[in-house]
């Protein structure tokens, strides 16, 4: 059976050894102190370990049910959101006015990765509650704050993003969900929704849906969309429940995944609804709260190639097959446990380095949302949207990549379905789905954010790469780690260079390269932070750390890493620098 | 709704402009004119698009049932197993002295295509018998082949595989199930059997197990292992059938994909089996029909990618979102088909480019098992025993990531099952797998096929892909195709010397790189193959073809794969060129 033991002595590492954030001066982060982290985490990780990621494959199994327009969540999910409720997570990095802790976000990351690692379906609950929360403590009046949030912090009621609908997903310029205004405050929202994730279910005693919709009147296209607040049940002035709302489910989609999550279609019916943020401005109130939202699309990546490795990892001690070719390390067995090949251990090596390296740039990304938002530090706020596009689109994509190597491990027995391998590919693929599509990631970064503020955050990041590697190349051992950095980081400026030189001729050039872009620039935030990782692993041997064989591994780990993963920076600037050419050859009917 | 077209004018593009299969001297390809390849293909195109495809969500959705001991397949299976039947498919490569058509292989491949790409679960009803069947057909006495081949030529009787058990899958010399002869000619065979493909169902009158087995006294490991057919029903000397023999379906697994195949756990218990060639040489009688089973295997993953891409290519052009940077395409309508966006297209032409090169190198490799088999040509043995590694790794780690891409194409509506696309890639992802796990593949590469004969095959290869290139580059436009091929083939030499020069000292050296290499490979095939289909094309125009854009199309498509895949090898060379340092660094523990 399938277990998971959350990686507390790894985000510790990070937290203390990398980014050393008591250090930082960001407002919060002096509270966060080894000891304390140390026991959230180890809490988090007994909840996680206990009680979630044993219902995972129930989820999975059972998944939701849509009987008589009531939708049920599995067995056990609702016992254990009030454990989870009970224990506070939810609120652990919401702000204390509204019943949170105040925590902050990166906090909420790490916590964050144990959950999704151990039931995805089943977090996803509170992690679209924590989105709604984030919009109306962002754009809500101080009367919808209090009526709302604190209900949401607690998850007593949850939340809902509504955004796509059958016609349109990545274009919601087509939108056609109409909001009338009633003249008394409130609007009439009539439309439909699909896709929407935690749309209903049988777990709180509120659904505060965010919906999309187009003011009559208002401009055409993505400019005349606007948000509004739609609860499942009206809310009373004193906060009691009112009335139904006429909204409601029409359907829940069999997926390839996530079968613990009600994935609904929502019919708005004239249901009533009260704007949030500005008339017009619907997109402009999302997009605060996109690269906190990507950035967690991006954990959940990491978050299943972490469960996945673990479980590959077990079975690759514990099963015996074939004999290591230098010699027999089990000679008394039947067979050598397959751990002793190499093509297990370049599989196993691959996740290894990439959930460590993917954990610590995910980490580094909270800090700078952190720093962003608690420190107004505006060149942070740059960096963290520079790099929105490449975590959620480079996590996600190596974390499918990752599980099905995991399950590889198992040959035969990863296929089935009782050996729980098959869940985590399953519930991966979503990530590089939803939250917009990873192709989309990819044209945000190189169509929007590289040329943003002029340029300055990328440049401000190769300035970063250039100074580390120029501060600790001498250093004994450092070479292997900043060469192959600085030979990546080169790539990716000639990648850039390219789109400059013939972009502006010709924008297909450009995106036609974007998509190996994102990943080009995935490696070398990967490659950046392994470095970084080293030298923070020499520094920890260096004074004498007690642990000297975890520094040791991490540093073996990084090795790898820039041995065999960062090179593939190489290939993608060669098929960037062949433009648009090949790509664009053909006409449509020539397909 | 997914639907599925036989790629009939690729297919015929490649026997007869590509591999010129009339000119060959191949006994039995003096047949194989063009009208009459099209004219089977055409039929074969009717029945799997028609037929089979249509049932391919049926199968996935209802899945086998077993209850009381009875195995169910999915409603419409057995009658349109009966259509197959009545239209000789299962026949069409088998010897006429028992009913069969005697087509080539290379014919019986490419309809394979077809029927594994409209309905892969259902079509393993049939491969699995056909493996069965070449087992007979090569190593039983002329008794059995009477007994038991005319009524398995025309899937009366279906046959299985019976290899794996639970405690063992790669390492068969760890095999437990046991054979007593009774003095009659019989054994008595008892054990279990696990992850058996068609094992049981309801659609023939009998089922013929072929299993492996030991015979007490025989050696031990893999060498004393011995090949038996035990009937479902036995069958008396008159042909008909006689008593249940004593093998029983211990359960059913829930899988993630082919969900239409009944996977059995199989009893043997005491049942009756009768010795299939030689006593303790059952391993040499199935490796004989190796090289075609995993070329079987190779072709399921590229079907899989022909069929997701077929219904990604549909959505693309009529799917509106978005506009054509370059200016709107579709101007009156709300928004440009997504086929217009230049990263769309970069993913439509990675699953163009790869299918149709991967349909030409599989049907070359079928073409040297006809040479080798029908000409008795030892060096096209030698070839396809090299290359059979390749194709099985290769094309099903591309075919699932070809499916993975088709499915992004969609976006969520990808991820939801109603639109299939979600049936192809948990389809493929078995290809990876089953028929030995594809880092087994690598080590059959690199630990035995490399070295074969003296490397003599090895350098045959290179001396075919240089004698290409010196014939071709001086010719108009072909510079881009063997330029690129020239430094592919230098990488994939370059590997071999390091494998030779470090693997000398520390076979794990090579082995770390093994999968590498495979793919490396397997990227220099189908770039060699695309370079010979590019002269092809360029013959036809040459020569007035009155489908001059079904050429240009082949042209432009072979050059998007010269330009954005093949510079893939130089990557992997760099892996494999980092040895077993950083592979091999840790100790078990440090995991």
């Amino acid at each position: 059976m399938p277990s998971y033991t959350a990686p507390t002595k790894d985000m510790q590492f990070v937290l203390h050894d990398l980014l050393k954030v008591t250090e930082t001066g960001i407002p919060g982060y002096d509270e966060l102190e080894a000891d304390f982290t140390s026991a959230v985490l180890e809490e988090a990780g007994k909840i996680t370990s206990e009680v979630l990621a044993p219902l995972n494959p129930v989820g999975d199994t059972e998944g939701c049910t849509f009987e008589n327009g009531v939708v049920r969540t599995p067995t056990g999910f609702k016992a254990a959101f009030e454990q989870v409720k009970e224990g506070g997570w939810p609120g652990l990095d919401c702000d204390p006015e509204y019943g949170g802790q105040g925590m902050p976000y990166i906090l909420g990351t790490a916590v964050g990765e144990l959950f999704s690692a151990a039931n995805q379906a089943f977090t996803m609950y509170q992690g679209l509650t924590h989105g709604a929360y984030s919009a109306i403590h962002a754009h809500g009046t101080d009367a919808q704050k209090a009526k709302y949030l604190p209900r949401m912090v607690s998850c007593d009621w949850t939340g809902t993003m509504n955004l796509t609908e059958p016609h349109c997903g990545t274009d919601l310029g087509l939108m056609r969900t109409r909001a009338e205004p009633q003249g008394d405050g409130s609007y009439r929202i009539t439309g439909q929704k699909i896709f929407i994730s935690a749309g209903d279910h049988d777990m709180a005693e509120n659904i505060i849906h965010l919906v999309l919709a187009r003011i009559p009147g208002g401009p055409d296209g993505i400019k005349g969309v606007s948000l509004f607040i739609v609860p499942k049940f009206l809310v009373n002035d004193d906060g009691s429940l009112g009335g139904r709302n006429a909204v409601s489910v029409g359907k829940i989609e069999e997926k390839m995944g996530i079968h613990g999550n009600a994935t609904c279609v929502m019919n708005y019916d004239g249901a009533t609804g009260y704007l949030l943020g500005t008339e017009h401005k619907g997109m402009r109130a999302m997009f605060t709260m996109m690269n906190e939202a990507r950035l967690g699309v991006g954990m959940q990546g990491l978050a299943q190639a972490e469960i996945a490795y673990q479980n590959a990892l077990a079975y690759a001690k514990d099963r015996l097959q074939g004999r290591d070719v230098t010699g027999a390390k089990n000679p008394d067995g039947p067979a050598d446990p397959i751990i002793v090949h190499p093509d297990i251990r370049r599989n196993l090596m691959d996740q290894k380095s990439f959930a460590e390296g993917a954990r610590a740039f995910l980490l580094w990304g909270a800090m700078l949302i952190d720093q962003s938002h608690r420190s107004q530090d505006a060149d942070a706020l740059g960096l963290i949207s520079l790099l929105t596009p490449v975590i959620k689109g480079f996590l996600t994509d190596k974390g499918l990549e990752m599980t099905v190597q995991a399950q590889q491990v198992y040959g035969g027995h990863g296929y089935i379905e009782e050996w729980g391998m098959s869940q985590y590919v399953r519930d991966a693929r979503i990530t590089q789905i939803y939250e917009g599509a990873n192709g989309v990631q990819a044209l945000d970064l190189v169509g929007r954010k590289l040329a943003q503020d002029g340029g300055k955050h990328v440049m401000a990041f190769f300035e970063m790469v250039k100074g580390f590697c120029k501060d600790n190349a001498g250093i004994e051992g450092m070479a292997e780690f900043t060469e192959p950095l600085k030979k990546a980081s080169k790539d990716l400026q000639a990648a850039g260079i390219y789109f400059m030189q013939h972009g502006m001729k010709n924008p297909n050039h450009a995106l036609a390269g974007s998509y190996d872009f994102m990943h080009l620039f995935g490696h070398v935030c990967v490659g950046l932070i392994w470095a970084q990782m080293a030298k923070a692993a020499k520094d920890a041997l260096a004074s004498g750390a007690s642990d000297g064989v975890f520094y040791e591994t991490k540093l073996a780990t990084g090795r790898y890493y820039m041995a065999r993963q960062l090179p593939a920076t190489a290939l993608h600037l060669s098929r960037i620098e062949t433009g648009a050419d090949t790509v664009m050859a053909l006409t449509t009917d020539q397909f």
